[in-house]
């Protein structure tokens, strides 16, 4: 295909943005020419795959390079298939805006090139942030960014080199790795700086449900703890990590505190940076010069819930960016609407999902925020192989507004949170989402769904009908030294199959709470309990009607408390 | 616990909607009497769960009557657990508004007796239709309603006495027990009158995957087929349906036709009923008379879509009706927001699901739909277990407001169709849709959901970047002796073992095909062909390029050509 003369797209960045960009421009106009630069050796691979070749789920690292029918996505590939030059190995160095040209460097042979540009895309994508200690200069301290990186690390737990693997950071990609490393039988270790795992994602008493599922595979986590240096042996490698609460022994660290926007290239050609730090683009995702796009992890963009600008670096948002700036590099006129920060990943068999505010961000942002918890099964209960799951939903208590979700759960969790990033979006309120009209049939749930129950949760709290009691509620009136009395509203069977031993517990089982409900200390803070809280709930409700007026329930269900 | 005086609900109907209403009541208000009346033996059981049942997936029948903590629910559980006295056996015969009392007949003694009340709650439910033919009242024609019926079927396949079922009907319960059938290795046959299978969920074309999938599995299926009358033997026990494509053998006959609201005590009683037939209601559920509520498969509601009224009787609109009525019996004043006729049925290994408005209904109801179908992965390709998806949206071409949603495949389709029912309740366009930010992670599908594939494809198609044609329109062309050149751009080994056969086909892989295009005649409809439509649709690009300007691809992939 011959391409018009002085009409060219210049894409910077060959991970997920910027192939995606180039694609879906070359879709709309077969003749402009477009070009791709990639510092790196592959393009165009599933960065978010890396974590699963870690583990073994598969053992063909190009197969995260390939397209769904096996075919590899690299320069042969854009070059027959799509009609795109990738050059791999090429660093851009500077941009001319002026000129309209960019200068980069071929890094195998060093030799410097510039190339021309009709309208330029920045996919720079983001860089892993090393922390300000001593030692992550050692070998094995790795970070999990590239290719190269998974290869590299899966090589040394190929040759045996690794029993111990210490991870710094408690995130996304930590919880992903530690699944990796338990699947690969390499103890693991995780040290968190921040109160609870996951702290973007999930609230504590949600992140409880992750660190205890890790703990029971035998993962030591450890939060609110800072490591202070890295030490290595006599040839170099990294041997222990340093931190408050003593030394952690290890053969393998990976750093995993986060990412921060790759903005040298358009910091230094003037191109506006926003508050976050990262690229300020515009709804169509022009960057401060309109012939210069940018997309992915090297931009913010709005928050659908805030309205504000965020960075919120995630391979499904580095795509949706891509085809936005697609449309707009060849005529379109596409808006980017913002994200959610929905994010999901598998850690130990759990289904750990979120979107939109947590409830802690929510209260610091200054909403007033409240929360409903509820657990179910993905199935009903008559139909086998039905599995738990743990929705949360955070809404402005002021005007009902859904803020954000938060599900995690051996069970199907990914729907739920699909919901909700849905309803968030759009606006809706607890009560449009507790009355959505969602699937049912028993393979796939209860006649209410788990997002219209934890809506219903927060609506029954702001109508005072739910006095709950949280786990994180729970657990710092016991810590303060606070009586509660738990009434065990379990049948008998279940009581003797798994007492419920912490402090003072009272069993009656639900169906003879009414004609006993005078066995029930009325000097006493009550809290009803039951492994989904649905009828811990009825419990209370019962209690509330016989004068208990603060009678509370377990909120979540004894699910919960991890 | 003692009631107020003269304060007294008392709700009709103890299936679904009525329990429900009454449990929701209760929860609210601890001192109102609360009466259910019940004609059923049973109360409070899942209907939805009777194919499940009869598949021996539970052989437990009581198991649809449990909580999930193995509660039965009957009329001691109602006492004792919710205070609300259940009366089975007991039907309602007359409504007097002005004494504000419900004749009732025990159906065990023949005694009546009247009931007060200060608020009615009618639950009654729908039947199912017979078809006006002759012999439904032979032995073995039954309908699955009530316990009893399915109890019944199931007494017959575990006494071995049924090797062959007829279907007539093929609507959601005609599938899940053709589904049970199969479990139970009884032949199966479904006669529908339609040109098929669920014509109010589904597009033909992707009835069409569901219907292949039957015939996979040895069921017959007759679309387009009058059943004449059914025969018995000199028992009186059906065993033939005489049809005008033949006559078809049978040892049980489920007439699963649809049902029609049972509306004969509100009628009766002088209350208004809608232009569908069912009970007309308001937002808050009352009926024309305000102290008489109705609810679940017995009423109206409105469609979110068309805001029209609509009878859609499902059991999880059956439950939010109930959650509603609840509310505003006990001096609550909560709407219901309308249902979108959402619905998920698992058949053949095949999870089927729909929400809004199909492409045929919205363009006979004057909409200039348009839809869009994508098939793909329920997991990223590198991550082992990754199932089909086939996911449709249907949307006004007018202003690209989604206004239906089908998506059909061995993968979770669940999740697709509950992010369309909350986009299409919230008014969302297709952009809309495309650009939501749903959760990614290699264990749950691409970095572009099938919902934002398919979105794309509306787009794409809206914007002409898209000249698709789908299997209905290829089977079509076809049929009328029209030349169409398939343009197969799968790779050798692929075409090798699967060849595509159908018609004229010229196989040139993606990757040949722009330093090929001149290979491919140009006087000929071109149709590109791949399994998911994706090489194909970059195909089709290559060719419009090149200046063959109707080059169509096959919409869906040839995953959809069943």
């Amino acid at each position: 295909m011959s391409h018009r003369e002085n009409e060219s797209i210049l894409v910077i960045g060959g991970v997920a943005c910027g192939p995606k960009a180039a694609a879906r421009a070359r879709r709309r106009d077969a003749g402009v020419r477009i070009t791709v630069l990639e510092a790196g050796k592959t393009v165009s691979y599933a960065a978010c795959g890396m974590p699963y070749y870690l583990a073994g789920v598969t053992d063909d690292v190009t197969s995260l390079q390939s397209t769904p029918a096996g075919a590899v996505r690299d320069e042969t590939f854009f070059d027959k298939v799509k009609d795109i030059q990738v050059r791999t190995c090429t660093r851009a160095i500077s941009i001319d805006r002026v000129a309209k040209t960019v200068l980069a460097i071929d890094l195998n042979s060093g030799e410097q090139k510039a190339f021309r540009y009709g309208k330029l895309v920045l996919a720079t994508g983001a860089v892993p942030i090393v922390p300000a200690i001593e030692g992550t200069g050692l070998k094995r301290v790795l970070a999990l960014r590239h290719l190269d990186d998974a290869e590299q690390i899966r090589r040394l737990i190929d040759d045996m080199a690794v029993d111990r693997a210490t991870i710094i950071g408690g995130g996304r990609i930590a919880l992903e790795v530690a699944d990796a490393m338990m699947a690969q039988a390499v103890d693991c270790t995780i040290i968190e700086m921040a109160d609870h795992l996951l702290p973007t994602s999930l609230d504590s008493e949600m992140a409880g449900l992750v660190e205890c599922a890790l703990r029971d595979k035998g993962i030591q986590v450890m939060p609110r703890t800072q490591a202070h240096r890295i030490e290595g042996d006599a040839n170099g490698v990294a041997r222990k990590v340093i931190t408050e609460a003593g030394e952690v022994k290890t053969d393998l660290v990976l750093v995993a505190i986060g990412v921060r926007p790759n903005v040298e290239l358009a910091e230094r050609a003037g191109l506006e940076l926003g508050e976050t730090g990262a690229i300020a683009v515009n709804e169509y995702l022009q960057t401060s010069d309109p012939d210069i796009y940018a997309g992915g992890d090297c931009v913010e963009c709005l928050h659908v819930v805030t309205g504000k600008p965020t960075f919120a670096p995630l391979g499904s948002t580095a795509n949706r960016h891509g085809r936005v700036i697609g449309d707009n590099l060849t005529g379109g006129r596409t808006r980017f609407s913002g994200t959610a920060g929905t994010g999901i990943l598998r850690t130990m068999g759990l289904n750990v999902a979120g979107t939109g505010l947590t409830e802690s961000r929510a209260a610091a942002l200054g909403y007033r925020a409240i929360g409903g918890t509820a657990s179910g099964h993905d199935r009903s209960h008559f139909y086998p192989g039905g599995k738990t799951i743990t929705v949360k939903i955070v809404a402005d208590a002021g005007n009902g507004r859904v803020l954000g979700g938060q599900a995690v759960g051996r069970g199907d969790t990914c729907r739920a949170i699909d919901v909700l990033a849905s309803a968030l979006t759009f606006g809706a309120s607890v009560s449009q989402v507790a009355d959505l009209d969602l699937a049912y049939a028993p393979p796939y749930g209860g006649p209410i769904s788990s997002v219209s129950h934890a809506a219903n949760v927060v609506r029954n709290k702001m109508d005072g009908l739910a006095n709950t009691m949280g786990v994180a509620e729970i657990r710092e009136n016991l810590a303060q030294g606070k009586e509660l009395l738990f009434l065990d509203v379990r049948g008998p069977i279940e009581v003797e199959k798994s007492p419920f031993t912490l402090g003072q517990v009272l069993a009656i089982p639900l169906g003879e709470l009414r004609s006993r409900v005078g066995d029930v200390p009325r000097d006493k803070q009550v809290v009803c309990i039951c492994p989904l809280g649905i009828r811990a709930y009825e419990a209370s409700r019962m209690l509330v009607a016989a004068g208990l007026d603060d009678a509370r329930f377990i909120e979540g269900g004894m699910v919960c408390w991890s």
